[in-house]
């Protein structure tokens, strides 16, 4: 097998997709890791996913025939089941052991599906963080998914220094500068980076003033953790100045909780799968809406502001970068992705164990 | 000179062109086997191949100007003759013997036109396969071409194995997935590979449903040779079981005879010429019409999962085939060819001077 | 700091904009010498330079906010003076020395705006060309620019043998192959090359005819310098036979001056920067517009023939050139700036300072 995607985690579970995106009847084709893969939903509605290209000559079984649980190549014929098994040749009655493609483990939970691109061994889906607010009664959100021309780093760097938020989203997500001047608190957990930020008696947010209205200042939290591969789970809000702060009662709050996943598609490209939920009054469908396009809008600031700078890289690889005191939290998780491809590199390939909690 | 070409085999001929395609007054400038090209018509009709590169500074003499028989580049000035001899220097008189531009050996045959990339001195004409069937009153068809965004050897693995029509094919040129299920008898020859494909007492092919009626079932055949660099001459039909079979008598067929080039434009890219005659009905310019049309459209259903293909091998040169039953006339051909390549680059060149029979 | 420009000369002044290019108000974002930049005035007027590339994390300062004289990254807030210092990083009250980008000396000179690319202590205003017919009340023309995907040292070379007017320019710059085979007298200076082109008792060039009438022959000249690193100063024009030759006393004639300037963007991308004035009919705007015109139509016959040159060098860069007579001045200009290139990287940058005069 070949070695394209050497530069990414491997025993490590991926977001690949929203559940409402692998078909039941047809097929959906995407890569990973630069990977190019299919996905489908078998007769039970599991999800399969094999690599996109027939072992005989290379032709991508997206451009083939879901013959109820099997697909069959349409250039010469051959036929494979869910696991990848080849189990008819035109022409020949033999079948080779070697006649397969490759499987991927799978796991469908809270309307997201993971990957596992890794040793199938070791695909232990314990190790899934949890992210059941997308799906919970308690909380209310909507799917979203951008699609990145940049190295899914330069999204994860982004999510792990908030002080940007003062600058890329000044009037949306974001507000006043004094956002960007306060410093976190971070921690580095076994396979996860924590990051709390409060914001003490200040304005709320822009994007706010669509959502919910206090007579005076709020309190403003974000705290969550970004966990290996690139998932992050945050728990954010704001409540009125005093009610707020780390040890206060969240009365009359606005509650968020956001997962968000980014996934390579290949060196140069990502998948970027989120969904912002609010807590707070659930059945009001404006509440939903106005968050959706909130997020959206400032989703895309960060695109463009990312995309611009991938540019700027891309142009000049060693041009350098001057470490901040702000980008302790990425530099760190940085770190640990690093030393985590490194030892798989290097060893028998071994999945981390532990639990993340936030 | 440079080494672009020096994946392809030289001491060979290609075709380039249709007749039609070279014109008396101006040019075509085309690329073969990585090296542009321009050709014309002499005034005595001759076409003339010389190299799309002005020797001076490069510029390219398609962008030049037809002066009788002679080309001037429209940079500079230098004038050059149809054997690529620089006749004309602007502001010197001395013209060095060095000032040229490369002439190919042409040879121009029932409709095709073909070219020599290696030592002119090997271009022997008797090389030609024969291709009379392009131009015969016995045999009517439509001269057709189509370009590639593929590297040429993914084209004539396709003609070299039939199988692909009941999946690629199966509502126009092919049919039941019993054509795939037949075994050829490949036959390995100095300078091609005879595939003879037989399927007896089936349903007629779908596109033959508009050329042709039965009463009941036919015997289906297709006997060809692919030459070296890519040239198929191909025996095909389909006759009343019993009356097509290997020894049969033919009785009321629809016979077709089919030529087709595949030549290299670059490493990635290709000209596909082709051309399918019928042997009956010569008068009835619907099924030429017909004819023509079945053609174009399985043409166009190869070329989509070709290309296809290519992409899949570009994302990741490495990532292997499986040699199957039904690649033993590619595995060949491609064998042969490597065989080829390999002895014109390590000696003297020496062009093959086997005939070519079907 | 990288090493991407390491193909160019450094220590040598680039013409970068036309003075109205560069914005009081807001930025100019363009790419000299393979390096992104930024341009604005500060509130003196003064231009200034700065590389497009934040120290931190590269985003592009083009996308930032201009603060009175200061620029604000919009990615994470950091805000730097017009000399490149970092003055302000949000999060934190330590600013380390090397938070900073880099700066480039810039001198505005009668409509052009120069930089400097190499050492700031070398950057010596003495050594721009003298370019006063931009902005001379004696002389009348229209700033003009042209984008080329070439190499630049295609278009000096272009600039340097002006036997490609009766070809490229037939009827428009030019006129009769005669044009073509006269010889220039080159001479090779300090800086520059100097080449000195006569043709006597000739028709007057086709673009002149909107421009003058005389009622016979006229002769022509073209007397330029081009100086490295790409600008070339060039008087030339047409009098009555007779009165233009050498030691004539151009009574009744046409006469222009021509300042252009070559600056690589990248390896394969150039600005080019041209004002063509004429030195007759000062007040007759329809000899102004009509010369703009005749530029233009000119120019772009170039970037025609320049830019298919180009895609042959491309296609095959190991194809080779065979050098003429009429290349004597364009080879000397490689030749020294080869020389120039080799000089600056193989010891201390030195600046040359010797003067150009025409």
């Amino acid at each position: 097998m070949s070695d394209i995607d050497s530069s990414f985690l491997k025993n490590t579970w991926y977001v690949c997709a929203w559940s409402y995106e692998i078909p039941a009847e047809s097929l959906l084709a995407r890569t990973i890791t630069q990977r190019p893969l299919i996905f489908w939903r078998d007769q039970s509605g599991q999800v399969i996913a094999l690599a996109d290209r027939c072992c005989h000559r290379a032709a991508p079984l997206s451009k083939g025939r879901r013959e109820g649980d099997r697909i069959r190549c349409m250039y010469h014929g051959l036929l494979f089941d869910a696991t990848g098994k080849c189990v008819e040749i035109p022409s020949q009655n033999y079948i080779p052991a070697t006649a397969k493609v490759r499987a991927f483990p799978i796991v469908e939970r809270f309307n997201w599906v993971w990957i596992w691109m890794g040793e199938p061994d070791h695909a232990d889906p314990s190790l899934i963080p949890d992210t059941h607010y997308l799906k919970d009664v308690n909380w209310r959100g909507t799917p979203g998914y951008m699609h990145y021309d940049a190295n899914y780093l330069l999204v994860t760097d982004n999510l792990l220094d908030f002080s940007h938020l003062s600058y890329v989203h000044e009037t949306t997500l974001g507000g006043s500068a004094k956002y960007a001047a306060i410093r976190p608190k971070i921690t580095r957990l076994d396979r996860s980076i924590r990051v709390e930020r409060w914001l003490l008696d200040d304005e709320p947010a822009p994007f706010l003033r669509n959502l919910k209205t206090w007579p005076g200042n709020v309190d403003r939290w974000n705290i969550y953790n970004v966990v290996l591969p690139g998932v992050l789970l945050m728990d954010s809000g704001s409540a009125p100045t005093g009610t707020g702060a780390p040890e206060g009662k969240r009365v009359d709050a606005a509650e968020f909780f956001g997962c968000q996943a980014v996934t390579p598609e290949t060196s140069t490209t990502s998948h970027y799968f989120f969904q912002q939920s609010h807590g707070f009054a659930l059945d009001n469908r404006d509440v939903t809406e106005n968050l959706r396009q909130s997020v959206l809008a400032g989703f895309e600031e960060d695109r463009d502001i990312i995309l611009a700078q991938q540019r700027v890289i891309h142009a000049d690889p060693e041009g350098g970068m001057l470490a901040m005191r702000m980008d302790a939290a990425l530099a760190s998780f940085r770190t640990m992705l690093e030393k985590a491809i490194n030892l798989e590199q290097s060893c028998v390939p071994k999945a981390m164990n532990q639990a993340v909690e936030i």
